[in-house]
C-alpha cells in the first residue's frame, strides 16, 4: 500500500474516532465505558514520549484516568463512570495537541445485566457495585485469547452456557506444551522470538484482547487478567526490566481498567518466575494500585510459596493448593489468617493427565468446590484431557469433563443463600456446616454416605421454638428433595439445638449429599 | 516496726546487694545473669522519677540494658552476656547517685545444660543459641506461680520429670473459676480489688516470679510469659492506659530479659481483651521489641481472631485452634502463610471438663502433637480434670492425664531427627510424612490402622540404590520395633521410589502407629 493512502486512512480513522467520541451521551451507561479519542503526534516513540490523561469530575467526585497511544497517531482516554448523571472532563498532556481538551457526557442508568465491577463485601465475600451478590465460580483458560478466531469464538460459545462467572487468562502468550496454538500476535513491536522493543507496544495485540474482554463482560464473566507468568522460555516477556514492567502495567491499565469486569492477577505461580523477587511483586502491586482509578480486585497466584496476602494492596487471596479444599476444615484456615476473601484459584484440574495436578475425577472437582463453599471460601475449576485436541486449561474450546453442570447447580444454591454469602457457623468445630447463623444452613457430607442425620444446629442465632424447613441436595445428581414436615428448635445442650420431637432425617446413604436448612417465617 | 530500724534495714540490704554485685566475675557465665545493684533515691516515686540503664561493651559489641527500681532504695541493672570474656559497663541515669558507675566482669563458658536462649532457626524451627536443637513440647499452666509455696514446689517437682521444655504462664493473676488459689501478691502498690497505683510496682510480686522463672530455667524449661490476658474482671490489670501498659512492659523486661529462658507472649486470647484494639497490640509488640536487648521470642495467642503473624515483630505464630492439628494436612497450612515457626499453643486440653475445649482423650492429645510434628510445626499441652482438686491448666500441681509419658516418647523421637527438625516431604500431597528429604522420614498413620505399608518415598533426595532402615513406632504404647532387612530404593514412577524387591512392611493394624525410616550409610 503506498504511503500516501496509508496516511490518508490514518487520518480518516482518527477523524472517525473523534466523531464517535462526540456521539450523544446516551451511548454511555453507569459502569460502561466512555472514551475520548484524540489525534496526536505519531513521530518519535509516542508510547514513551507522550503522556496523556484526563480528569473526570462530577460535583466533588474526581477521577484521574491515564490515556494511551493506540498507534496510527491516535490517543485514547477511557473512563468508567461510577455514577449516573453528567460528567465533565479535561485532558492533560505534555503534547499541546492533546492537552486541555474538555467536554462532558451523561452516564445513563445501567442496562440489564450490568451490575458494575465486583468488589469485596463483608470481609470474606464479593458483590457487584450495585449490591448484587457475586458468587464466584471460576475457571482457568490461560491462553484462550491467543488462539485463532474460530477457536476463540468456540470458547465464548462454551462459556455462554457454562456456570463460570470468572475466567483466569494470561495477557502474555504462553509457550508451554499444552499451548498448541501459536499466537500470531505479540504485545511488543519487534520480531519473534526475542527481538522486542519493549518501549513500543503492539496496539493490535491489545485491541484483540479488549475485544475478548468485552465479550466476556457481555457474558457476565469477570476477566481475571494474569499480568505476568513464568511459562515463557521463548520470548522473554517474563524477564523485562522493572522500568519496562512498570510501563507495560500502566499501558495495560490505561487500556483495560475502564472495563468493569477486569480483575488484576499480578502473576500466575509468581514464585516460579525466577527473574523477580518478592520486593518486585510488592512494587508491581503498588504500581497497579496507584494506576487503576477504580480499584479493581488485585491478587497474586502462588506456586509453592504463598505471597504475603496480608499486604494492604492485596484485595483477596488467590491460592493454589489442591489439598486445601479436600475438606472444609482446611479451607477455612486461610480465612482467619488473611481476613479477606479466599479464592482457591487452582485446586488441581479435572482430567486424565499423567501429572498428578491434572487427574481429578469430576466428583472430586465438585467436592472441592463444595468443601470450599461451605467453609466460606471460593474455588476455581479447569480441566485437561489428554485425548482432546487441546485442553480447556491451556487454550479453551469445549468441556470434556463432567463437573460444569454440577458447578451450575452449586452456583444456583449459592445465589439462593442470604446475600449469596456462606459463613462458617461453628468455626474450628464443624466446618461442614456453613450459612448464616439462625437463618440458613448448608451442611455438606462430602464422601461420607450417612443414612440419617439427627437434626442439630449450633446455638448461635437460634432459640427454642424456631421453625426450620429442610431439603436434601444431591450435589452430584443435581436434585433437591424437600423433607416433609417442620423442624422446631429445642435446646439440646450448651452448644446445640435439636428438633423438639427428636426427629432424625433419612438420607440416601450416598456420597456428595448436602442439606439445606432454612428458617421458616 | 519503728521507722528508724526499717530504714536501717533498707540500708543494710542495699549495702549487702552492693557487696554481692562486686563478687568475683567467676559467678557469671555466658547466657547467665550479671547484675549491678546500686543504692539510690527512695523518695518521690522512683518507678517513674528515676531512669537507669547501663551500656555493656565487649570490643565492638554494645548492649544497652535498662535497669529498674527494686524498692527499698535499691536499683538493679541486669545483663545476659551473649559471649564469654571480659565485658565492661557504664551506667546512665537521670539521678547522679546512679549515673556513670563503671566496672567490668568476665563471662565464663556456659555450664552443662546452659545452651543459651532459644531463637528461630531455618525459618520454621527453633534452636538454642549454642546450636543445640530446641524441640518444643509445651504445656500451659497459667497461674502456677500465683499459688502458695507448697503447690508451686509441687508443680516444679512435676515438671522436673515431665517432657515439657516450655511453659506458658501469666504474669498477672487470673480470676476465673479454675483458679481456686487466691494470689496473695499483686503487681502494683495499692489494695485489692481495684485501688491500684499503676505507677508503683510491687517488687515483692516480681521477685517471686523471678524465683520461679529461674527455677524453670534450671529445669531446662522456657518460660513463655503471658504479658496480658483477659481473665480479669476483678482487678482491672487488663484495662490500664497505654502509658501504664508500656511502663509495665518496660519494667517486666528490665527485670526478666536477662533470664535466658524467657519468651514474650503479648497476650492470651488477645482478641477477647476488649479494652485493646489491634493497633494497641502492634504498639505493645514494638515496645517489647525495642526494650528487650536480647530479642527473646515474641508471639501473641489468639481467641477467635488470629493476629497478623506476618508482622515483622512476631517471631513465631502462637495459635489457638484445636481443629488445626486434627490432621497434619491442616497444620501445615499455617507454615506457608506465616513463614515462621508455628506453635499450636492451644489445641484443646486433655481432660473431662464439661466444655468441649477440655475433653480430649489422652490418645487425641498425643495424636494432635504427632500431627503437628510431622507437618513441621509444634504443639502445646495442658489438662483439666474436674475430679482433681484444681487443674494443671489453671494452677499446676500434678498430672492426672495420660499424655505426658507419650509426649516424652515423642520428644525423644524429635531430638533424634537430623537437627531436631521435621520438614514436610511432599507438601500439599502427603502431609503424614515429615522428615529430611533423602535422609530421614517420619510417617504417622494417626487413627488409621493399616495392616501393611508398601515401601514408597517421595523422590526428592533419593536415587536408585539408596538404602534405608525402617522402624515401627507405636506412639501410644511407646515402643520402637526395627523391621528386619534393608530397603533399597528403586524408581517407581515420576513421583516416588519403591523398594527394589517390591516389599511391603507388616504393620500392627492398630491406631497411632508411625514409621521411622533412616538412610543407611
Amino acid at each position: 500500500m503506498p504511503s500516501i493512502s496509508l496516511n490518508l486512512m490514518k487520518l480518516i480513522l482518527a477523524l472517525l474516532a473523534l466523531a464517535l467520541s462526540a456521539l450523544p451521551a446516551a451511548a454511555v451507561e453507569q459502569w460502561g465505558m466512555f472514551e475520548i479519542a484524540l489525534p496526536g503526534p505519531a513521530s518519535g516513540n509516542p508510547f514513551v514520549d507522550s503522556t496523556v490523561s484526563a480528569r473526570f469530575t462530577q460535583g466533588d467526585r474526581v477521577v484521574e484516568a491515564d490515556g494511551f497511544y493506540d498507534g496510527d497517531g491516535l490517543y485514547r482516554i477511557r473512563f468508567m463512570p461510577g455514577t449516573t448523571g453528567e460528567w465533565r472532563y479535561q485532558t492533560r498532556s505534555n503534547r499541546p495537541e492533546l492537552d486541555g481538551k474538555s467536554g462532558s457526557f451523561t452516564a445513563s442508568a445501567p442496562s440489564a445485566g450490568n451490575h458494575g465491577p465486583v468488589g469485596v463485601r463483608h470481609t470474606y465475600h464479593f458483590a457487584y457495585a450495585d449490591g448484587t451478590p457475586y458468587c464466584q465460580i471460576g475457571t482457568t483458560c490461560y491462553s484462550w485469547a491467543h488462539a485463532d478466531d474460530e477457536r476463540e469464538e468456540l470458547t465464548l460459545r462454551t462459556l455462554a452456557t457454562s456456570p463460570f462467572n470468572k475466567l483466569r487468562m494470561c495477557i502474555f502468550p504462553q509457550d508451554f506444551a499444552f499451548d498448541h496454538q501459536q499466537s500470531p500476535r505479540y504485545p511488543f513491536a519487534g520480531a519473534p522470538p526475542r527481538e522486542w522493543d519493549f518501549t513500543r507496544f503492539n496496539p493490535e495485540f491489545f485491541r484483540h484482547l479488549e475485544l475478548r474482554i468485552g465479550q466476556l463482560r457481555d457474558l457476565g464473566i469477570e476477566a481475571d487478567l494474569i499480568l505476568f507468568h513464568p511459562y515463557d522460555k521463548k520470548w522473554g516477556f517474563n524477564g523485562m526490566s522493572a522500568v519496562n514492567d512498570d510501563r507495560y502495567l500502566r499501558y495495560v491499565i490505561a487500556r483495560f481498567a475502564a472495563y468493569r469486569n477486569v480483575w488484576w492477577s499480578m502473576s500466575n505461580e509468581y514464585d516460579f518466575l525466577r527473574t523477580k523477587k518478592e520486593a518486585d511483586w510488592d512494587r508491581i502491586f503498588q504500581v497497579v494500585q496507584r494506576s487503576d482509578p477504580y480499584g479493581h480486585l488485585r491478587s497474586i497466584h502462588n506456586g509453592a510459596l504463598i505471597y504475603n496476602n496480608t499486604q494492604a494492596w492485596v484485595t483477596h487471596a488467590s491460592i493454589q493448593n489442591g489439598a486445601a479444599v479436600e475438606d472444609p476444615d482446611r479451607a477455612v484456615l486461610y480465612r482467619d489468617v488473611y481476613r479477606k476473601p479466599i479464592v482457591f484459584d487452582e485446586v488441581k484440574y479435572e482430567g486424565d493427565a499423567a501429572a498428578r495436578w491434572g487427574q481429578l475425577s469430576a466428583e472430586e472437582m465438585v467436592l472441592r468446590f463444595w468443601s470450599g463453599v461451605v467453609a466460606g471460601t471460593y474455588v476455581g475449576h479447569s480441566e485437561i484431557f489428554a485425548h482432546s485436541d487441546s485442553s480447556w486449561l491451556a487454550i479453551g474450546g469445549v468441556f470434556h469433563g463432567q463437573s460444569p453442570p454440577r458447578l451450575a447447580f452449586l452456583r444456583k444454591v449459592m445465589e439462593e443463600a442470604p446475600d449469596g454469602e456462606i459463613e462458617p457457623i461453628d468455626k474450628w468445630q464443624d466446618e461442614r456446616t456453613g450459612g448464616k447463623a439462625g437463618q440458613y444452613y448448608l451442611i455438606y457430607f462430602g464422601k461420607e454416605a450417612p443414612a440419617s442425620w439427627d437434626f442439630s444446629l449450633y446455638k448461635t442465632g437460634i432459640k427454642d421454638g424456631d421453625r426450620f424447613g429442610v431439603e436434601i441436595l444431591d450435589t452430584w445428581n443435581m436434585t433437591i428433595s424437600p423433607v416433609a414436615g417442620v423442624f422446631t428448635a429445642k435446646k439440646k445442650d450448651g452448644y446445640a439445638f435439636m428438633d423438639a420431637a427428636g426427629r432424625s432425617i433419612v438420607l440416601p446413604a450416598a456420597p456428595y449429599i448436602a442439606l439445606r436448612i432454612r428458617r421458616l417465617p
